[in-house]
């Protein structure tokens, strides 16, 4: 069986979780040889940045060399995490092995501080851009980004996009299209894509700032780095 | 205190929730008079139709009167829904105070079964638009259709549209187009949109009536009006 792990902890984003897992949950419609799961620390239900929390299937124990590992993104719950070193080592273990290992918006900063991103290009939500020459890597600004052991995605609902792809890559396009008609995913947003001139870049960077102060203060020095790329 | 609520039940479609959640949820932060929950019957973790689990926040009892209420959709667990009264009762009596009532997806049959539907004009997934005839809707294939008191969507993905369309009526264009910056919402399906000309009919339309049968075994009259519909 070729398992695709996403991986939950407190705080995250559930979007970057959810966009994708709907995606790659599908690939079993088309080949049983791939199972979608959710592992977490433990089995507890974990706060979101949403009212909403979320109970993983698995333990890390329970699945210590997945096929394909996702890890998701977030605003403060997920700087907490680039400290959280049994969160860490599960990543770093289980990437080792893994076929890809991907991310979802400041899901890259995660696979940075588990040493995954040295010399590779890559991304994450474009608040966060430069925050990746942290972790020696080079930031591209792009929907995502292949780099064929690691596929880093932009910001959250990016993860869909990226999931897309990766049905393709595992699978064929004839099966990520149909599994795009399965979520409906012809996008209309209603006032067109993002006018990247009009970006409020000092609204997102003075919330970026606040998160990194809330959830770093055990860790100074990584975040008056990373604050200094904000 | 203006609260949107997002109903959970077991068994649906995890995107059709989160996609509008993580958008409405940041509401708050242009106009902190708005809030997000997610209720259900009970707290206890409800089971989705991916391996995650989800956990409201309230029960339906500690929020009669929302000011919005969105139905999230599914499979085989929002077939079995039409037939929970609990449940029906529950969105019959909030949407009868609430400014608007949303569906994603299947999520308006929902409304549908509510009796919310007679005489508008509505939309769902495309697989079951047909299905819309037998609550007395007349069905239209748009991404959402907004009736005023009652809101529509696509499938499973276009609950993400619908709420920027929603923060949008809420508040204004310019705070919609903020949320959207921070969803990073700027589509880009691999593939490109949907081909309609290319849809997976008949492998839907097999799917829908196997969800059918599996659902309604306790309701056949229900189960053969809408199996005659996809």
């Amino acid at each position: 069986m070729k398992t695709i792990a996403f991986v939950l902890y407190p705080g995250l984003t559930p979007l970057d979780l959810i966009g994708p897992l709907q995606v790659l949950a599908s690939l079993r419609n088309a080949d049983p040889s791939f199972e979608a799961t959710v592992v977490a620390e433990t089995l507890d239900p974990a706060a979101s940045d949403t009212p909403l929390s979320l109970v993983a299937e698995r333990t890390f124990d329970d699945v210590p060399a997945p096929y394909a590992l996702v890890v998701p993104g977030g605003q403060a719950g997920t700087l907490r995490a680039l400290t959280n070193e049994r969160l860490l080592d599960y990543v770093r273990s289980a990437a080792a092995q893994a076929e890809v290992t991907a991310s979802v918006c400041t899901g890259s900063l995660i696979l940075g501080a588990a040493g995954l991103l040295k010399g590779r290009e890559a991304t994450t939500h474009w608040s966060f851009l430069e925050a990746l020459r942290e972790f020696d890597a080079t930031p591209v600004k792009r929907r995502w980004v292949d780099e064929g052991a690691v596929l880093t995605a932009a910001g959250v609902s990016a993860g869909i996009d990226m999931a897309l792809h990766l049905v393709a890559r595992f699978t064929s396009e004839e099966v990520a299209k149909a599994v795009q008609f399965g979520i409906e995913y012809d996008p209309e947003p209603p006032f067109g894509g993002l006018d990247w001139a009009a970006a409020p870049r000092q609204m997102f960077a003075g919330a970026a700032a606040a998160w990194i102060k809330e959830a770093l203060s055990g860790a100074p020095d990584l975040a008056a780095r990373l604050a200094a790329r904000v």
